[in-house]
């Protein structure tokens, strides 16, 4: 979901579909967030294993609590037609970076329970002897930090960033209604501004500002 | 180390002096990991452990050694006066973004560590029935994350990011040598350049645009 803006193929698409697409997949995820967590207490309680010791349940639920406030924040602000473009703009780069605070602490969450299920799980043979089991979960493990790694990389590279609506319109022959183009070229303009990428030493670069800077003019209006 | 660019009252020193500090803190840094981990090893020896068989300790390792490679290309690179403008300008995005997800990682390889000691070392009371030392570690664990995202929002913040040499020579009476200063003034131009914000909708925003596309032509020259 967190990329779902960084993929160039989409850029075509309309800025309402892929904030859709972004919400929906959020809100997926919530629910098997949530599924998850219902399934951990039945099985706890049926264990009679004590809930919320550990510091993996503490940071767990905190992010699961910020993601919801996050989910349900995204909504009302940048989904529902409310909220005015100048509040949208002040909370876009909190968002961006709420979200992808959260999924780094997501990650250290899982990288926590895996720890903790290896010790509890392995004990004939231990953990400490390193089974096939151990190697090949701890292989998992790193893998899961690439994978946080390059999904941090793909969000803060400003050139995967999806362009301002002026720029990709020669490539959208079919436009949305004019109010929605309005908006969503508007928002892009507030979310590209605050982290978009000078790259002042190329000529190119020096052409782009200008167009973001009319851009920027437009949404003064 | 990270947020030593990020304190406003030490714009006014000099841009070599921040990277000395920068260099130097991480240095110390990057000491006291490997006396801890010669601390580790020897520990495991002494009492039979088997030394990297958990997630942990993989994780650990593979951050540390990214942390010494990160150390030793910012030094050669960034410090060292022979890399061309352009170099470190391609290198900065990567070496910000390899600095914050080894700070990241760091945290991670921290919350494991603890959830490992907390299991073995909580045996009667066991951790699982929440004795005090649970609940007080538990809570630096979350402190941890907790600085963690601090940080994290500090580096990631544009307002909180050294201004180009050119809008501080004003603050600064002394400048330094010629040579110096233009070196300096063309790095930081490269490393705003690329992740500074734009902030299109403000009139001053547009006139700081223009000032660093003069600075950029000037890095050209």
């Amino acid at each position: 979901a967190i990329i779902v803006y960084r993929l160039p193929w989409t850029w075509k698409c309309s800025k309402l579909l892929m904030k859709f697409i972004h919400a929906g997949l959020n809100t997926i995820a919530m629910i098997l967030a949530i599924v998850s967590m219902v399934a951990v207490f039945d099985n706890h309680n049926a264990n009679s294993i004590p809930n919320m010791y550990s510091l993996h349940s503490w940071i767990g639920l905190t992010a699961v609590i910020f993601y919801a406030l996050q989910l349900i924040l995204g909504f009302a602000v940048f989904l529902l037609p409310f909220a005015p473009i100048s509040l949208r703009a002040t909370l876009m780069p909190i968002h961006v970076y709420s979200g992808l605070t959260i999924f780094a602490t997501v990650i250290a969450t899982a990288l926590m329970g895996i720890t903790e299920k290896l010790i509890f799980s392995l004990q004939n043979p231990s953990y400490s002897s390193s089974p096939p089991e151990a190697i090949f979960v701890n292989c998992l493990g790193l893998l899961l930090v690439v994978f946080g790694a390059l999904i941090l990389w793909m969000a803060s590279r400003s050139h995967w960033k999806r362009p301002p609506e002026e720029n990709i319109k020669v490539l959208r022959p079919t436009g949305g209604s004019p109010e929605a183009t309005e908006a969503e070229s508007t928002m892009s303009d507030g979310s590209n501004a605050d982290r978009s990428d000078l790259r002042i030493n190329s000529e190119a670069a020096r052409k782009q500002n200008l167009k973001l800077d009319e851009a920027g003019q437009r949404s003064t209006m």
